[in-house]
């Protein structure tokens, strides 16, 4: 079924994106907020298009290659997530000259101060939210720490709210704790901005996200966005939080059998770490999946194996634990699917997907990389 | 010194890059071998020609879109070293008809067969080598056994000999054994090629390489090429196992201070693992280097200063194992250089070399990735 694709090859099955979009964008529309969703997973305008059920809509991005190619297909309300330096002042100024909305996001006083001073030097003004750090897992101002007024007051009326990243909700062992790192992802930026709305500062955007958290939270009272990406495509380490069955990942990696070491029982692919990435986010989870699930195909996981080890452009299929491998099954010449360990990571190693329906190649969608 | 480069970006020094090349080369040649540079690692024709110190020469290559790139290029000579299924033969057979000398490996009499009726189908002769397992490591025939003599048999005059890569190299901890591992390396395929000859098989090709191994292998007594690739870059890996100094490295990623937080001691960058790689190669040697040694824009490493953790846009650089950070050295928007784990790996994340000479950009070479 898959002649026309030459190996390896990313694929993505459009009907479980198409419902997992459908899943989260019902998910939160019921509960009255909006959805921005992360674009950094996908590159690809069709996807977002899915996601949003719409020609475009706001979206989030972590490069600014990425709003430049959305504003060109006609995203005009675009939110740079990553902390915001001086010297990307004048590609966001580009595109907000060309009519788009680029707010940036900043985590100090220093940052703020700079970034205002870049706005005023451009003659323009740049939303701004303030990062805040719900969980110590990267980058943020703590709720509380005084420095939060301090960068709203030097942005004056560029400032617009807060935002912040659950980034720890990767971390967790159940869905009840999960749902704990979305309550505090959420208390940390509701009462930031209570904090801010005390002192003057209107703070009308207050936004949370991951796919772990918008899939969980009990509550998204006094929030007005959610953030989340990787959800459209799902992935193993999602799987293995249980925010998904393996069944909803859309994304896998083709492959072929390019030879048997059967004294090991190790199927040789060509899908390495180049197609499948190094991403190895199941390796701190209950089941560890390797480089990826195995599957016939036809999409279907082939019990027990997995991609043990991966080279450059060689993948070593193994059963997990060791065990026979029925070699007649997986003639040379003959094709897998992988599942990905990390959508984000997996989907960055191709530059397009080859979408099927009802497992049957209909269409390519290019995506880009790069900043 | 780098204004005119958004960050993160990939920075290629080279005089580094000058001296890696020439070092190898004169290696090679001076002991009376070809020296067949493995080009999966740089994908541009700019960094080959450095390489070769020639318009065009030998290679080796990992995917289909490397010799469609390199022949366009004016290179003919180029062996494909990843085992050959049926379904690659199409692109072979239309680069051979278009005058390159693709050559070919497999592993098993099964490909060797089906290339041979393939080949036989496409009324064109497509070299072949047999891939001969060194080390348990990947793929090929183990030395000794007798289907070597039926892959030979089943291709007939198409068959030129045997080449092997010895991948446990990556694993040693000492020079001792990177010397030991080539000896075996070099052993495995020259008894192999003994025993075809013995059988009525010319075998002229006995074909080894890895980079550890060809720097360090006391005798290429019997061996006709080496093929190595990551030795034009180097990367913390060769320097972790004295294949270079951390100073021979020519690749570093530039990126850019986004934020501080100064209760953890952490700098936050916009280096992420979509920048450097998720590759952690380092993490099993002797001194495991996070995600990467981090140095000023000067390129000289900064005490004890690593990327211990990444996220897709955010690198956390902290000091290894903790300590203060005096964060008046690194302003939000100053810029950080960190050294890759894993040349090829970092390298595939970016689509150009930054080209430098005496630390200042100077131009920039297109690199590509996709198979």
């Amino acid at each position: 079924m898959f002649e026309s694709i030459d190996t390896p090859a990313l694929l993505l099955d459009v009907e479980k994106l198409e419902r997992n979009c459908a899943r989260m964008r019902e998910r939160l529309h019921s509960n009255g907020v909006v959805l921005r969703p992360h674009v950094k997973t996908a590159k690809c305008v069709e996807v977002a298009r899915v996601a949003l059920d719409a020609p475009a809509g706001p979206i989030t991005v972590s490069t600014l290659r990425e709003p430049e190619y959305f504003f060109d297909h006609g995203f005009r309300d675009i939110l740079y997530a990553v902390g915001m330096v001086p010297g990307k002042v004048p590609r966001v100024a580009e595109l907000t000259r060309r009519g788009a909305r680029i707010t940036t996001i900043v985590d100090s006083v220093e940052a703020a101060q700079s970034l205002a001073d870049a706005a005023k030097k451009a003659a323009m003004r740049i939303p701004v939210l303030a990062e805040i750090d719900s969980d110590g897992h990267r980058a943020g101002i703590a709720p509380g720490d005084p420095r939060l007024l301090a960068v709203a007051d030097a942005l004056g009326d560029a400032f617009q709210g807060v935002m912040t990243h659950a980034g720890d909700s990767y971390n967790c062992d159940s869905i009840e704790a999960i749902r704990a790192v979305a309550e505090r992802e959420r208390d940390a930026v509701v009462k930031s901005a209570a904090a801010l709305r005390a002192h003057g500062h209107p703070s009308p955007v207050v936004s949370v996200g991951s796919t772990p958290t918008a899939t969980f939270a009990a509550s998204f009272r006094g929030v007005s966005e959610v953030r989340t990406g990787v959800y459209m495509f799902q992935d193993l380490v999602m799987a293995g939080l249980g925010v998904c069955g393996v069944d909803d990942i859309a994304l896998s990696v083709l492959g072929s059998v390019i030879g048997h070491q059967r004294g090991k029982n190790w199927v040789v692919t060509d899908a390495g770490w180049m197609a499948l990435s190094r991403d190895r986010g199941t390796a701190r989870q209950k089941v560890d999946q390797g480089y990826g699930v195995v599957c016939g195909a036809d999409g279907k996981p082939i019990e027990d194996l997995v991609v043990i080890e991966a080279n450059q452009e060689h993948g070593i299929v193994a059963r997990r634990g060791g065990g026979a491998i029925d070699f007649a099954r997986f003639p040379i010449g003959s094709l897998l699917r992988v599942l990905p360990n990390h959508a984000c990571a997996t989907a960055a190693q191709h530059g397009e997907y080859h979408l099927l329906r009802d497992n049957d190649p209909i269409d390519v969608w290019e995506r880009f990389n790069g900043w």
